[in-house]
């Protein structure tokens, strides 16, 4: 056996540990009864032990090494580099620090659920302090082994090769571009009137058959994956075995149908990673921000167009009956509210990069050491105000909304908005490619752009980085003019 | 750390590790798409190995012939000994060979289906020739580590310490008695008259809320717990998170309500294990012979009882309307219904222990050569008709009915009647201890019966033998006296 099969063998067995993980996590959302957390919680510890003993063996430092000589495809080129990815971040890390943080995110997490409903940023505090000590030891030591800054170490983590210096301009456009355009969108909406609220009742049971129904027109294949209701919607799985979970509002569909569709986004993405290599590294999705565009591609810009929501109000009708609020335009409304407000997961695609950007700039000046932890209240009602105009009335809708930082995850925030940026240039370019993608969605018919995403996405796998992927797909880098022509077209056209 | 202590840890692990791979088992068979199945024999394998590996590891060895001299309380002496148990079982048989097994196995057992399928034997029969061989060097090599005969050394495996020779005279006793009894007990059935047939409908819904219900009422912890549908009625789980299966007939809400109660009997055990004990061997449950004695005690004995029946009649009224099927008078004769008959899982209590008897007769010469492979459609009808005085139409109804054998379960079988038996002894000795139990059956409370469970057997979990349990809650080892005077008590008294 050559190093490099070796290393493959290796790595399957790890991939399928992975796998393990995923459905003790989901069993855990979604199945499991109370009595079972405690024994969970120490499944779930040994199956990362295990995990991670077999990712830092030195062994596969050698055969890393030995590898790097030896004649491969370009396929097997990749695999060998995500292999090395893998292993230098598992390595680079202190086996102590990497429990310490372990037990601070958990510690920190388990006040801040208290400290967010108390309104009472000061308790959580310390262990906040704690946790981000401990972060900035890990980003500094990632930051030794990759030769990139801290800040870089960690984003890395989420979104490889993913660069700061990169998306600050990115970022710093959008939050030049939106205050104008974001005046004019509130203006036109107000003319425009509010939708009608509908006045009749959404069974959970008809809300399921109809999401259901949307997932498969969407592309879920439920032979490979299932549908279950969760505390918060989330997907989970591997192609085989895909999982998406919502919850039903018994007054409103509109929520539960977005949340299965954005985690269909995901789940296609899954389905459609290249079968030969479903247990390396190479086979693996690309990071959160190419990951986050094929959920908000499927979301955002394929289901709330013009042409999906003339397909899918008489869906609504057929299930609920015949109401006002289930037209055409009435949904148009409904599903593209914009609004200055203080909660990032509740905000529109227009105002939502601003809570990201705001995130990233906080976050960036805690790991640095410029913005102390004490100040971080007044430092977020001062940001979003410059970002937004408004001021949160209390912590719990400032700064202690988003669990990220209280479980330890710096460096995640940016992938929401860059996904989003990436969904409307790939959509835009999938679209102009392709003119039957349009009217499939206006006929519920997917495979146009399925088959687009999948030939210029899907299956690729961890082959390239998202910004190659997105290059050869697009012809351009990471370009911030789609996002914005995408919000002036839905929201300003006329 | 103590040489005790140190296996203490690494048993925790490896009882962690066998948590995971019950969750998998459940959820392939409950929740799982079909395109997680190959996945998911990965993730088994991958587990069983981390397992294997773990178990064997020389290290454990070592730590048990150093820890046998240290001083010991006597839990911790009964824990040492199933640790010594479990390791001497897993070092004996070759890595080769449980590698042959599994895959002979798994071979064998997907050619069963077809041959069942379509009743054709000769097709399955090769298949089962090599796992047979392949059982024999296990069974030989567990034999010379054990120093038993090699029959009992697979017995051995499903309940730890059950000798051949201590149960043929009590299967040879129970053959003796049945014939006679069995036509005192038909021509008794046939002058009483059939059961009268509901009229009414049983939706799906409704005998799920009541099957809930009756096993709460049994004593099942929903809090630590959870009920599903699967193919074939199952438990597993562990203390904490104990899941049983069912599935519902459409027709007929008598199946799902009695199986739902034995499992909710394996379930009660389970999550009355000694708390303290519950990752290290000796907190597990004790063998199949005495697990199978809780699922039937509460089944067979508690829930087929006159008092039980009484409390059941006004709960299926409730359930499904007042319907003259539902009088106690006729759920007794439902619910008591015996016949001579050829598949075993359809058979009553008063004839299932034949099939059993057949069948370990028939391992038995089978794995010591005396009956070639090519002989057992005949063996079997032979011994049915000596038995039961009835032949089997074809082998589907005959040799091929039961998957264990083809799945390389030998040595199985006899569990399920010494379970029935210890069953009647146990709930004969608990009545007369307790006069509160039965009428707690009448009013629906089981918390007599279970409080003499809890005291009598579970709290026990493996620190002591089957007949050690049985000799000190009854005074006397198994007696084939107790299930014949059930039997007799039941089916033909006044």
């Amino acid at each position: 056996m050559t190093a490099y099969e070796e290393l493959e063998n290796r790595f399957k067995d790890l991939s399928v540990l992975y796998q393990v993980s995923t459905i003790l996590h989901w069993d855990a959302a979604v199945t499991m009864p109370a009595g079972g957390a405690e024994a969970r919680a120490e499944q779930m510890a040994a199956m990362a032990a295990i995990q991670h003993a077999r990712l830092t063996d030195p062994a596969i430092g050698e055969l890393l090494d030995q590898a790097a000589s030896s004649d491969l495809n370009e396929w097997q080129q990749a695999n060998l580099h995500e292999m090395r990815r893998n292993y230098t971040r598992s390595t680079s890390v202190p086996a102590d620090l990497v429990d310490a943080l372990s037990r601070a995110g958990s510690a920190c997490e388990h006040t801040w659920r208290d400290a967010k409903k108390n309104d009472d940023y000061a308790t959580v505090l310390p262990l906040l302090q704690t946790l981000v000590d401990l972060t900035r030891q890990e980003a500094a030591a990632l930051a030794d082994s990759l030769h990139v800054s801290p800040y870089d170490a960690l984003l890395d983590g989420y979104e490889p090769d993913a660069r700061i210096a990169d998306i600050e301009p990115v970022f710093d456009a959008y939050a030049g571009f939106l205050p104008d355009v974001l005046d004019d969108i509130l203006d036109r909406q107000t003319s425009a009137g509010a939708p009608v609220v509908p006045q009749v009742g959404f069974p959970v049971e008809k809300q399921k058959q109809l999401a259901r129904e949307l997932a498969e027109t969407a592309g879920f294949d439920f032979e490979r994956g299932r549908m279950d209701v969760s505390a918060h919607p989330f997907s989970t799985g591997y192609a085989g075995d895909r999982r998406i979970t919502t919850g039903y509002h018994e007054d409103d569909p509109g929520f539960a149908i977005m949340a299965v569709l954005h985690e269909t986004g995901h789940s296609i993405y899954e389905q459609n990673l290249p079968e030969k290599w479903r247990y390396q590294p190479v086979g693996q999705a690309r990071g959160m921000q190419l990951h986050e565009s094929q959920s908000l591609l499927v979301e955002m810009q394929a289901c709330r167009s013009d042409a999906f929501l003339s397909y899918l109000s008489p869906k609504l009708i057929g299930a609920f009956g015949d109401d006002p609020a289930f037209a055409q335009d009435n949904l148009r409304k409904r599903y593209r509210r914009v609004a200055r407000s203080f909660i990032r997961v509740d905000a529109d695609e227009a105002t939502y990069p601003i809570h990201v950007i705001l995130r990233t700039r906080l976050e960036r000046a805690i790991l640095s050491g410029d913005l102390p932890l004490a100040d971080l209240p007044g430092a977020w009602s001062d940001g979003l105000y410059e970002l937004l105009g408004i001021r949160p009335p209390d912590d719990r809708q400032g700064c202690l909304q988003d669990i990220h930082w209280y479980s330890g995850g710096f460096g995640y925030f940016p992938t929401y908005t860059l996904g989003a940026m990436t969904a409307a240039q790939l959509f835009q370019t999938a679209t102009a490619a392709d003119p039957s993608i349009v009217p499939g969605l206006e006929a519920g018919d997917f495979a146009p752009l399925r088959s687009w995403l999948k030939e210029n996405v899907h299956q690729y796998g961890s082959r390239y980085s998202t910004a190659e992927v997105l290059s050869k797909a697009t012809g351009r880098p990471l370009d911030p003019a789609s996002f914005q022509s995408h919000i002036r077209t839905r929201y300003l056209a006329v």
